[in-house]
C-alpha cells in the first residue's frame, strides 16, 4: 500500500496511445491489472467475482483489434468492474445481500451490454453495500484498512483507488458513487438523472449509473460510450456530448454551497476547503455564496433537509420489492434493511408526494440560479473515510458505516450532473471535491472539472 | 353464451351494498363466480391460473368483516382478476411467454398487495399476449369466440366480459386495456402515465394499471384503493379523487379526435359514432373538431404517427431484457417478439430520441387544447372485434392479431386519462367510445363517463 501522498494513478487513456504503436497491447494490461488484483484484494477485498478467462480472451480480441488500427472505441480492451447490483451474464449478481446469494441470470445490463459492445474488458463485480443501501459489504479503503472504502459503489471505488482497474461502474441513489469515489482518491461522474440506461436494474426515481476512474479521460470516455450504445433511462433523452474529453472550461463564477453536512465538518476538512477556495480566488475565479445572493440562499434551505428528502423517496420507492425479499427470506436482509422496509411501510402515499413535492421545490431553486455562476462547488464527502471496525455483536447497528451522504444527497434529488475531483487530501486521505452543473450539463461540468484538475494543486491539511 | 344485446354485467358495488343486511355475502358472491367460470372458461379461455382456496380463505375473511360491519374498503370481497404479467404471490406469473413457463416468484406487485390490503379477493391470473405485445394468447372474445378478445391484456377483459368477475387489472403501453375492453364490452380506466404503483413491473415510459369492470363504480373504487395504498409510479404523485365514484359531469364542448384511424374505419362503425355524435349534440354537448380550430388540427397531425412512435419508444426500452431472454431461450420467444427485438436492435440512441421528442410535442399540442372544451371524445377501437383463428402454419405471422391499437396510441403517448364506455354495438358486438383529458385529470374524466353512461343511450348499427 502506497501512500495517498505518493499514490501513482493507473489510467487507461495514456496506455492505450501506445496500443496502436505495438509498444503495449491490451492483453499485457490486463495481465498488469491481475497482477495488482493479487497483490491488493487479499487487504482491499473489493470484488465478488472475477472472469479471468473471459476478460483474457476479450483482451486478446481487443488486442487483435487495435494491431489492426480497428479499435472499437477510446475503451477498447479497458478492464473495468461492475458494481455488483448489475446483471452480468457471466458472472453472478448477488448485490451484496444474502437473500440474493447465488443469484445469476446469464444476461447483461443494458449498461454492461454497451461496455462490451464498445470492446471494455468486463473483468470483475465489485463490492456493493447490501443493496445499494448503507450495510456494508467486506471492502476497506485502499490507503487505509482499518477505513471504510464508502458505500454503496465500495468496491468499484475501492478497486479504482487500488489500481486494479482502471474505472468501475458505481451506482448512486443518494451518495453511492461520489462519496466513495471521494473517500477513494478517484474521480467520478453522476450523470443527470436518466444519463444512461439503467436497463433491468431496479430502478427508484433519483438514481444513477456512473464510471468511477483514475482520470477524467477514463471517465468521461467510459460514460459517452456507454451512452453512444445504450442510450439513457426509458423517456430520458440520455448523456450526450463529445467522443473525447471536453475542453477544459475556466469558470468565471461559482457558487459555493454549504449543504446540511455543513456544521458538522471537522476543522481540518473546513481549513483545506477554504484554502482550496482561495486557490481558486487567486485564479481569478468570483464565488458567490448564500449570503451573497437571494436564489443560493433559497437554495441552501431547500436542500437543507436532503438526506431525508432522499431516504423517503428512496425507502418508499424500494418498499414492495424489498417486502417480497423479507417475506420470502426473512434472514435474507440485514436488520439495517428490515429497519429500512418497516420504516417505509409506515409511510402513506401523501408522505411520499409530500416528499416529491420538496424535490420538485429544490430542483427549482436549483434552476434559478442558473444564470449566477458557470456551475456549483461544495465537498464531495465530508472529510476523509471514517475508520470502521464492523458492528459490536449485541449493541444496535451502527449508524453510517459506510459515511454520511450529506453532500450527496443534494446534487442526486436535483438531478443534476457532478463530478468529484481528488483535489484535497486530509491527514493524508483523499477527500472530494465536487462540480455541479445544471441538469443536461455533464460535459459543461466535466470540462470545468478538468478546468479544476490543470489550475488547480491539491490542498493538504493535517 | 348470451348475445351482447341482452348482456347483463355482473357488478360488485351493488352486491355490496346487500352484504351489509346479509342478503348476500362475498363467499356467496365468489362461489357464483366460480360457477361462471366452469361454464365460460372451456370457452373463453381468459385465465392461466386460479386459486380457489386461497379466493375461499379471502372470501369468508371479508365475509367475516362486512358482517361484522368493518369492510376494510368498498372493493372488500371483490374477486379479482391479475394480468399475468404482474407478480402475485401465490400464483405463477409467465407472461404469456416460453420463456418466463414456471416463473413464479411469490411475491406480491404493489398494485397486488394494495387490492389485499384493501380487502379484495385474488381469485385468478388472466391471459396476456406474450410479454404484452401482440402474439396472442388462447382467449376468445366473450360474445363470439371466433373474434380476438383484443390485447394484450386479453383475459382481462375477457374475464370481465364473461362476468367471471366483476373486475380485473389490466395494463396499457400502447392500447392495451382500452382495445380488449372496448371489444369486449367493459368500462375501463387507463389513468394518467403513472397514476397506479407499477412496483417490480419492467417498466416503459408509458405504460399503466388500470381496472377493467362492468361499471363505473367498480372501475373507479378499485382504482382509488389501490392508489390510496401503494400511491402512484416512482417519481410520481399517482392517482387521487374521492372514495366514491365521481359524480357525473355534463360536458359543454368536447373535442372530437379522428385520430390515424379515421381513414380505414368501416362504414357501420363510423355510421354509429356519428349517430353518438348527434345524440352528443341533441343533448346539448357542442363539438369542436379539427376544422374548428387550429389547436385541435395542430393536435390530430402531432398524433398522426401515434402507432409509430409508440412502437419506436416500446420496443427500445424492452430490447435489453428481451435480447436477455432471447440469449438464455432462443425458443423461448414467439416469431412476432424476435422481430420487434431485432427492429429495436436497428435502432440508435438517437431514433429513440427522436421519439421521445415527437411525444413531447404532442403532449405539448394537447396541453394547449385544455382551455377548448372539457375533454376529448374518440372511439376506444377501430369497430368491432376482428376475426382471428391463429396464425397459418408455414405463413407469415399475421399482422395485428389481437385488433389494432390506432385509436389507443394517442392517449397512450400523450400520458393522458382515458375511460373507455360500452356506447355502442356494430353487428351486434361491442365497440367502446373513449373520453380523454387532461394529465391527472382522472376523476374528472371519470365524471364525464358517468355523465354519457347515464345520459347516452347505446348506439347499434347492423
Amino acid at each position: 500500500m502506497t501512500p495517498y501522498s505518493e499514490y501513482k494513478p493507473l489510467t487507461f487513456h495514456d496506455a492505450a496511445r501506445r496500443f496502436t504503436d505495438g509498444n503495449d497491447n491490451p492483453r499485457a494490461y490486463l495481465e498488469r491489472c491481475l497482477e495488482t488484483i493479487a497483490a491488493r484484494e487479499p487487504v482491499v477485498k473489493a470484488l465478488t467475482a472475477i472472469n479471468e478467462p473471459g476478460a483474457r480472451a476479450a483482451a486478446d480480441a481487443s488486442t487483435a483489434r487495435w494491431k489492426a488500427g480497428k479499435p472499437l472505441s477510446s475503451i477498447d480492451g479497458m478492464p473495468v468492474g461492475i458494481k455488483d447490483l448489475l446483471e452480468t451474464r457471466d458472472m453472478p449478481t448477488e448485490m451484496g445481500c444474502a437473500a440474493m446469494k447465488g443469484n445469476f441470470p446469464k444476461r447483461d445490463n443494458a449498461g454492461v451490454w454497451a461496455l462490451r459492445q464498445a470492446g471494455a474488458v468486463i473483468l470483475a463485480k465489485t463490492v456493493t453495500a447490501e443493496l445499494g443501501g448503507s450495510h456494508p459489504g467486506p471492502t476497506t479503503n485502499p490507503f487505509d484498512p482499518a477505513r471504510t472504502p464508502g458505500g454503496s459503489s465500495s468496491g468499484s471505488a475501492a478497486a479504482v483507488g487500488a489500481n486494479m482497474v482502471p474505472m468501475a461502474i458505481g451506482t448512486q441513489v443518494g451518495g453511492s458513487i461520489i462519496r466513495p469515489a471521494a473517500y477513494c482518491g478517484n474521480f467520478a461522474l453522476k450523470p443527470t438523472q436518466g444519463g444512461i440506461n439503467r436497463g433491468e436494474r431496479l430502478a427508484t426515481s433519483q438514481s444513477t449509473h456512473g464510471p468511477h476512474a483514475n482520470s477524467l479521460e477514463d471517465m468521461w470516455h467510459s460514460a459517452i460510450e456507454m451512452a453512444k450504445r445504450c442510450g439513457g433511462d426509458r423517456g430520458a433523452l440520455g448523456l450526450m456530448g463529445p467522443d473525447t474529453l471536453p475542453a477544459a472550461h475556466k469558470p468565471d463564477r461559482l457558487i459555493v454551497l454549504e449543504t446540511e453536512g455543513w456544521p458538522d465538518l471537522d476543522a481540518a476538512t473546513k481549513t483545506g476547503f477554504a484554502q482550496l477556495l482561495r486557490a481558486l480566488e487567486a485564479a481569478g475565479v468570483s464565488l458567490i455564496r448564500r449570503a451573497d445572493h437571494p436564489f443560493v440562499e433559497a437554495l441552501e434551505r431547500t436542500i437543507a433537509s436532503s438526506r431525508a428528502v432522499c431516504n423517503g423517496i428512496t425507502s418508499w420507492e424500494n418498499r414492495w420489492y424489498q417486502r417480497g425479499m423479507l417475506d420470502a427470506a426473512p434472514d435474507g436482509l440485514s436488520a439495517r434493511a428490515k429497519a429500512t422496509v418497516l420504516r417505509a411501510e409506515a409511510m402513506t402515499p401523501d408522505d411520499y408526494r409530500a416528499n416529491l413535492l420538496a424535490r420538485q421545490q429544490a430542483q427549482l431553486a436549483h434552476a434559478a440560479v442558473a444564470s449566477l455562476a458557470d456551475g456549483a462547488i461544495t465537498l464531495a464527502c465530508p472529510g476523509p473515510a471514517p475508520l470502521w471496525s464492523g458492528d459490536v455483536p449485541g449493541q444496535p447497528p451502527a449508524p453510517r458505516p459506510t459515511g454520511d451522504f450529506v453532500f450527496n444527497a443534494p446534487s442526486s434529488m436535483l438531478f443534476a450532473p457532478v463530478v468529484t475531483v481528488p483535489l484535497m487530501s486530509v491527514g493524508g486521505l483523499p477527500v472530494g471535491v465536487q462540480v455541479m452543473g445544471q441538469q443536461h450539463e455533464d460535459a459543461r461540468v466535466t470540462g470545468l472539472a478538468r478546468w479544476f484538475t490543470e489550475n488547480i494543486k491539491r490542498i493538504a491539511t493535517a
